[in-house]
């Protein structure tokens, strides 16, 4: 199958192999099977290996995945074999704590810029970042060709702010603020609502 | 269909419908179908009609669904009709920005403790709760019968912490850190991992 016709639930759980299989060579490893992701991600082999092979025939019968190998195969089709920089609007508590996180190295991302709208912020430092105001965050975003933005407004003006962003020509938003956005059909969202996810377990207590 | 065999699968997407119907009836409106509800989820007509159907017959032809009927009963089979003590342990940024965060409020969770392991944290103040120490974290945890845990620990302590929420009782963790957590059958982990969502727009750049 053609990878552009992968479809985007596939596409969803190819970000947790991709982290399964770099915590799995960070420790030395160098190969492994469907069995052995599916008990460290939670998903069944069969489903792991019918996901894969939707891009291709990769382990063989008795050897197995080899760890490099699928790493560098799955870096290529979620185009994270680059670093894209990336812009964070709003620094609040989420945002200041999204701008220090440490985990975005090597799995293809870089905070260029954060802004937000408060005077007594600007100019303020965030992870080693000066934080910029939104008034010039249109002109900067558009200048730099960044794409993808992570929002951590309050909710209030998350929307404005997402007009403001697909303007200046981003084309991926990781939302935060609790409400759904109305973006083109150009523009992917995904939404981060840690009392979604907890809903989700409740159900089985 | 038995509420207690609704496929997990489902029971991911009845958080979001369930945030999206609370969005609507904040500004007023009592009906809704499942274009408008698929417009604003992204989800398809189809796919909400199906979903909804599992659990018992709420729409009638050409008028809809009543919000604050379909509301109660997602409630209801969410278990988030009643408000959940939750303990956040890690008091770094992340754990900070989640002890302030104001969406628990009426969507079932109230933050009850926090815990770090740094001395010259203890004593301080997240959220307007003091931080306690991770010494007296499984007693505490134990005491006060708490089922539902926020991890916020750097990667190197995630899995310790783990054993020590699973033998304190807790048997629903939202995991911050960037690894894979190994838990009893009966306990149930939800990952939080803001590079994942990144990686999964990415393909579409």
């Amino acid at each position: 199958m053609n990878a552009e016709k992968i479809p985007d639930i596939i596409i969803g759980r190819l970000p947790i192999y991709l982290r399964a299989l770099q915590h799995l060579s960070d420790t030395g490893v160098q190969t492994t099977s469907s069995q052995e992701l599916g008990e460290i991600i939670g998903i069944s082999a069969a489903q792991i290996r019918k996901d894969i092979s939707q891009f291709g025939e990769f382990g063989k019968q008795g050897t197995g995945y080899s760890i490099p190998f699928l790493i560098e195969r799955l870096r290529d089709i979620l185009k994270v074999n680059k670093v894209w920089e990336v812009v964070i609007v709003g620094m609040g508590d989420m945002g200041h704590a999204l701008a220090r996180y440490n985990g975005y190295a090597d799995r293809g991302f870089q905070i260029a810029m954060v802004f937000d709208n408060d005077p007594n912020k600007v100019g303020q430092k965030a992870g080693g970042l000066e934080i910029l105001s939104t008034d010039v965050m249109v002109e900067r975003i558009k200048q730099n060709r960044i794409k993808v933005a992570i929002l951590a407004t309050p909710a209030s003006v998350a929307q404005a702010v997402t007009d403001q962003l697909v303007k200046a020509g981003v084309k991926s938003i990781l939302n935060y603020a609790p409400i759904s956005l109305n973006v083109p059909d150009d523009v992917h969202v995904q939404y981060i609502d840690p009392v979604a996810h907890l809903q989700r377990m409740t159900y089985y207590l």
